[in-house]
């Protein structure tokens, strides 16, 4: 237990060639580096390697020369392409035998499916000396920790819903005991109608004030269509010191960044419109044409949703505009389809035929074609009617799928807005 | 140009600190893997690395040591954190001298967004000894390449849309001029409404048929929510034999999977479907309830849908169902929402308000409440209204979004499977 206050770092090997062709990501990763984070471990590197026993010896011995703990996903099934068992006990050198219980408890999970195990399974069961099984309730591949006098390796299955309950139940205690004390603490906010640079302009006078005597805070600003999230993380031993630096400095930023910052505290925009929609006992209704459905589809992705999306009209074509939202074809012809009183018609429409409270609408050209001068690819109206009507037009950079990704996220901030009663 | 025969092999390093938190995942890596494979040159190694020269020489060190082509992508730009060009030279042992042409293009491309070039930027115009650079049009980051004696090592920028074009432009012609001969083949077949089981037990006895004596294929399944994937691959120095041997392999899968293969020239099902419908001058609208928009904003993603698409409605309310679409009360009340009587009522509904030739309709239970034991989470009614109306009730496993998914590709494919006049 010496050396306790210096940062451990994780490397997370990947084992799989699936994962070197042009189809397949490992996204195992960022749940593995989420939950190392927490515990205070970095993550110093991460390598794909395929089911080659050599490639995979060679990654694991640079790992083990780098890192304390060593994290290998995948190649753990039956099969011969699966190497992971049988090069980790080679690479240290530690000889394999057949653990008892754990081909009982395979045998056991095929015969609650009413099948023989298959003889290939057996080699599931192999086991490097000194290694502890780790039990797979949701599938047949069991995990492996081993302890060494410097490391931590653990040996898990590839897929996600097998993978992450046996880190949480297995491999997370372990690491929390073997080095207590250092925690990552980290905040998020969530900022929408902002751009990268508007965000850091503000935001970037602020860092430099956020860390104490005690804490060094360090911030990270990441985009992606419709948001901007600025990450403040703290790591150390006096966790009620940097759990109020850090809470400081997201108030500090909030202020500096309203009326822009959605959350902080990881929902996500989707979510804290239901939940403000739930708190106003509002039911919503939507109009789309650029989006598509895609607005519609983003707050229903919300559990318990339903009770509070009363549903919509996906109105592409014009006539469509005029029949099941009752916009008035002298409008569409005065203003043209893409204009804020069509958009406000839209969700005037929407609003009365289907009885809501609130009603956004979303009328625009995403693109590639359909652009003017006077309207190039990109315009965007928007509209909100409820207890304070809002309609605007605006214009968003991008290709087909970003424009309608940020008419979405505006479309979602407008709702926001008016159920926490904000300026739109 | 000796030993031109050997299968070439790359690595790809994405470097950047951000690369190593919970939340981004490197996805250039895909996009050159697929170019690279194309060319006939294997990946075989992917690592991340943050921004720490010690970090990045050591990965460098060892991806020449066992690879070909070395790919790094991401620290090009002009910041203290961008160490890719530095360690690069530092490890190759040149020094670097800054390129008056480089500054100037960069200088320029400031001047005309009416912008003085910040002295920070000066850093990217420092370049390797020997080394080509790369212009970039989409940014301020040239690529650089450096041609060994056995080795080509590439540097890129690591937004996508610099990146991307780059490749292409500079990187591609450089590998296909040094190593010609070898280019990878490949088909993919796309399978719906099927489980990755169902496909594999069809397509299995068939593989081991596909390979001649002069062709050896290689054969994946690939599955993710509604779609299958079954890819077939062949290298070598005989494109036509290849070809052939690939081809007779397509279609006698295609013929043993029929009627759920919807492409084999890898369009997406959305993609074909408006195909489908531009073939046939129908205009499609949708009825939605648990699906909430998803179908018709996959459908609105592929460009020039505006003019097959008319729209639809997201009825996520009974009474909506009633109002917006004309689904009869009593059939409500008989059949309850998710069942083949309601589903062919929202079609109707949907076909007949919006002048469509052909609508579709879901309605089902996507959980995680709502489910009852008659009609448990997964259940879900689909309808299609047209020449040859379809209703059925089926179930899906899975988690909310799963269910959601499965139910627009079955959506989807009864779309496609009217307008192509195959059985639903």
């Amino acid at each position: 237990m010496a050396d306790v206050a210096r940062a451990r770092t994780a490397e997370i090997i990947a084992v799989g060639s699936e994962l070197l062709t042009p189809f397949r990501l490992d996204t195992n990763s960022l749940f593995l580096t989420g939950r190392l984070n927490d515990l205070g471990i970095d993550v110093r590197r991460k390598t794909v390697v395929g089911d080659d026993p050599q490639d995979l010896g060679g990654a694991l011995t640079g790992s083990l020369e780098r890192a304390d703990v060593v994290i290998l996903t995948g190649g753990l099934g039956p099969t011969a392409d699966d190497v992971t068992r049988e090069t980790v006990a080679s690479v240290l050198a530690r000889p394999m035998h057949e653990d008892a219980a754990v081909l009982e408890a395979i045998r056991a999970r095929f015969e609650r499916r009413g099948a023989a195990m298959p003889a290939i399974n057996r080699r599931q069961a192999l086991v490097p000396e000194g290694a502890r099984v780790l039990p797979n309730p949701n599938g047949t591949a069991p995990g492996l920790t081993l302890e060494l006098d410097d490391h931590v390796i653990a040996l898990l299955p590839g897929p996600p819903r097998e993978l992450q309950p046996m880190f949480d139940a297995h491999v997370l205690p372990l690491l929390a005991t073997r080095w207590p004390g250092r925690r990552l603490h980290r905040r998020v906010l969530k900022v929408t109608g902002r751009s990268e640079s508007q965000v850091e302009e503000i935001a970037h006078p602020i860092y430099s004030r956020l860390s104490t005597p005690e804490v060094t805070i360090t911030t990270s600003i990441l985009a992606s269509p419709g948001q901007i999230e600025l990450q403040l993380a703290a790591s150390g031993r006096q966790p009620a010191a940097i759990d109020a630096a850090l809470d400081a400095g997201v108030e500090e930023l909030a202020a500096a960044l309203a009326p822009a910052v959605f959350s902080t505290d990881g929902r996500a925009l989707e979510v804290v419109v239901c939940d403000l929609l739930r708190a106003r006992r509002w039911k919503i209704a939507a109009a789309e044409s650029c989006t598509g459905g895609l607005l519609l589809g983003r707050l229903t992705d919300v559990p318990g949703s339903s009770a509070l999306v009363l549903g919509g009209v996906v109105a592409y074509d014009n006539q469509l505009k005029i029949d099941a939202l009752g916009v008035p074809a002298e409008v569409l012809a005065a203003h043209g389809a893409v204009s804020a009183e069509v958009a406000r018609a839209m969700a005037e429409g929407a609003r009365r035929r289907f009885g809501a409270d609130v009603a956004v609408a979303i009328t625009g050209i995403a693109g590639p074609s359909g652009g003017t001068e006077a309207k190039p690819v990109g315009t965007v109206a928007l509209a909100l009617d409820g207890p304070e009507p809002v309609a605007r037009v605006v214009w968003f950079p991008g290709d087909r799928a970003m424009v309608r990704a940020l008419s979405v996220a505006a479309g979602l901030e407008l709702v926001r807005r008016a159920a926490s009663r904000l300026p739109a």
